[in-house]
């Protein structure tokens, strides 16, 4: 509402000038105070663990405390994935004053105590909420409660919230999250944000300003190679996805290819390798989903491979882009800080592949010549340079997986 | 997210048939939850008065409590003008608790205070917000604080909500205004919910089941016959307006046709006695907009027609449709409890225009004959009976009001 009162004598172009000019001051203004997010988290992905995949609603203090432990104990911890995030099933109702209380049955110890064991293990505390009115299981949303939810979140510590988009109805995605955005700025603490959308109004176009990571696709689903009519999708089919979404990933906004089901009992170990590979490519935020109290040696293995972690966390920021596609093969490029490069092969189907590959190509603007070393990050070893094509099989579903640096 | 872990082998169909059931009832609970407004309000259009047309930003208590005293001493309260809303500026920020702050410079004594002296004058009392991040002026919207604000409303004793659009980003306006809705739902004291959306996403098609009253344009221009380019209009760009609008309208879910520009010193008196008539054909609101501190004898005698605000009121509440155009003259027609009906002539133009029109006749389902007394509701006399034509000069700008009852 504007303040004038107009007669039918009143000298409108003159008014109409006014009123532009004031409102595009207002509205630079408010750009300016609303266009905040927490700059310096996030500049390199983030890793950790999350509740969902392996418990989805049967969470309770015991299991992430005792998960917080070992995340140490396996040297998960130590390979980086540091944020412990307690997705849907905490919560259970609202106070009289509208504040969010935790489910005294699975967290009777609250979720403050819960947050400074947690950072007591050297560990970041993560939480979920959702946009709207209620969480996907239920539970109260943060719907019309954003900054008084946030206030909470920040009185206990939390330092990572997924935020999903259950029970939206007819919200705007970018508005919702933008809500949230602010709301957690406004309390101060820092707090990865990260955006649980699926995907479904292509928030890799507006996500960049406002979270620290961006889901893209419906819940993964435990599977190499399957889909289902309403969007989930197993491992190829988010590969196949993020084939057209490296532009919009880099340092503060990624990507996110969804949670690890590695160590889930369902992918064979070549599966996993290249399910490891292929989210450090696309730079995704690499959260285990897996029980991790009762992890097998190979599994801590396939996890913590540092050198594939390396690639995740490359300070450049740049997303992989599916170079090239022979029939099941594929293969993907990423350039790394410092003029070096990843490339990884997979094979998508059931039969081996045999390689025979000419690393000496210019991929955007970047030219790769014959002076790289070429090393494969599961064997560990050097196998070559850029001079000589790389050669071998590629066994079904199994991936290589080399970085060049420069001789 | 759908906590299920699907390897291929797993029975799709089934699993879709089950997740598409859950997400039915789920949505079917949420629907029942939240589907929900004061239904008991507002059965008859709201009327009171408003700062806004006559004061602006410039509010302040003392304002506020003289018109209070003047609402009662000039007779508008008794009239049924019993709503006294606050416009936007008495807000100035939120404290650390989110908890919004009145003024202290405008509404020292507090918005609770303020509150009880309106309704120790018998008035109910209105406050005004926003959906955005800010209000139109720059205050803070409710955004994000809709629970919080709805409990601080109920606490100061709030009666009316009037919720502005200004600075809504790309919010979604039906899930922006559901959202205060139901915060003042959850708040429990129960409040009249005035949308305030200017019509740009035709909020008369998603309001009925959101809020008691719907603002169909941008700010009402105080003169009879102008428009600005971004869409505010005087008087008759509204009706023009309204001749669609009718089958929107209805107990508990009103257009509204913005505050009355009455007694605020640019419309003549027939233009003023028509604007009075045309929102009470239109089943509007009407909030007058006036200083009735240093009201006239005249002004008070227009906006206190009991004839004319006993057609606005009429239980019914069906709207007025226009029944007929000749030039600058319109007839509309509006149903009546008891079988009884209003017309309302109008001269938009410059030159007077003849009166010779039989009123037998049938719009929509609703047949006219012979049996009928008509009353002038401006003469506050009758004038005949549908037996005969109606027959006059009407001049310009002016109107002639006419109820018919059965003989």
């Amino acid at each position: 509402m504007i303040n004038l009162e107009i007669s039918s004598e009143f000298p409108y172009p003159y008014y109409c000038l006014m009123k532009a000019f004031f409102t595009l001051v207002l509205s630079l203004i408010i750009g300016i105070i609303h266009a905040q997010k927490f700059d310096d988290l996030a500049k390199t992905p983030p890793m950790g663990w999350n509740s969902w995949n392996k418990f989805g609603c049967d969470i309770n203090e015991k299991i992430i405390r005792e998960m917080a432990d070992a995340m140490v104990s396996t040297g998960l911890k130590d390979a980086g994935y540091d944020y412990l995030v307690i997705d849907d099933c905490w919560q259970i109702r609202r106070d009289d004053n509208g504040t969010i209380v935790a489910d005294p049955e699975r967290c009777p110890s609250g979720m403050k105590s819960l947050g400074d064991y947690i950072h007591s293990k050297g560990l970041k505390f993560g939480i979920y909420s959702d946009a709207g009115t209620a969480t996907c299981q239920g539970r109260p949303g943060s719907r019309g409660y954003e900054f008084q939810d946030a206030r909470t979140y920040a009185a206990w510590g939390v330092d990572y919230l997924k935020y999903d988009w259950c029970n939206h109805g007819k919200q705007n995605s970018e508005a919702s999250y933008t809500t949230m955005r602010d709301a957690l700025f406004k309390a101060g603490r820092p707090v990865v944000f990260s955006i649980c959308e699926w995907g479904t109004t292509k928030p890799w176009e507006w996500a960049r300003d406002i979270g620290h990571l961006s889901r893209s696709t419906e819940d993964i689903i435990n599977c190499f190679d399957c889909k289902n009519y309403w969007g989930g999708m197993g491992v190829t089919g988010i590969i196949d996805l993020f084939a057209d979404l490296y532009k919009y990933a880099g340092p503060g906004h990624w990507n996110d290819a969804d949670m690890l089901e590695i160590g889930n009992g369902v992918l064979i170990p070549a599966e996993e390798r290249l399910h490891l590979s292929m989210w450090a490519m696309f730079a995704s935020p690499l959260m285990a989903g897996n029980d991790i109290r009762s992890v097998s040696k190979e599994t801590v293995s396939i996890l913590t491979n540092k050198e594939v972690i390396a690639i995740d966390q490359d300070p450049l920021g740049v997303a992989a882009l599916r170079w090239m596609q022979y029939g099941d093969l594929e293969i993907w490029f990423r350039p790394l800080e410092g003029g070096n490069y990843a490339f990884c092969f997979i094979n998508r189907g059931s039969q081996p592949v045999t390689l025979d590959q000419d690393l000496k190509t210019t991929v955007r603007k970047y030219a790769i010549d014959a002076n790289f070393m070429v090393r494969d990050l599961w064997k560990h070893q050097e196998i070559g340079t850029t001079a000589e094509n790389v050669k071998g099989v590629l066994l079904p579903h199994d991936v290589l997986m080399v970085k060049l640096t420069k001789k």
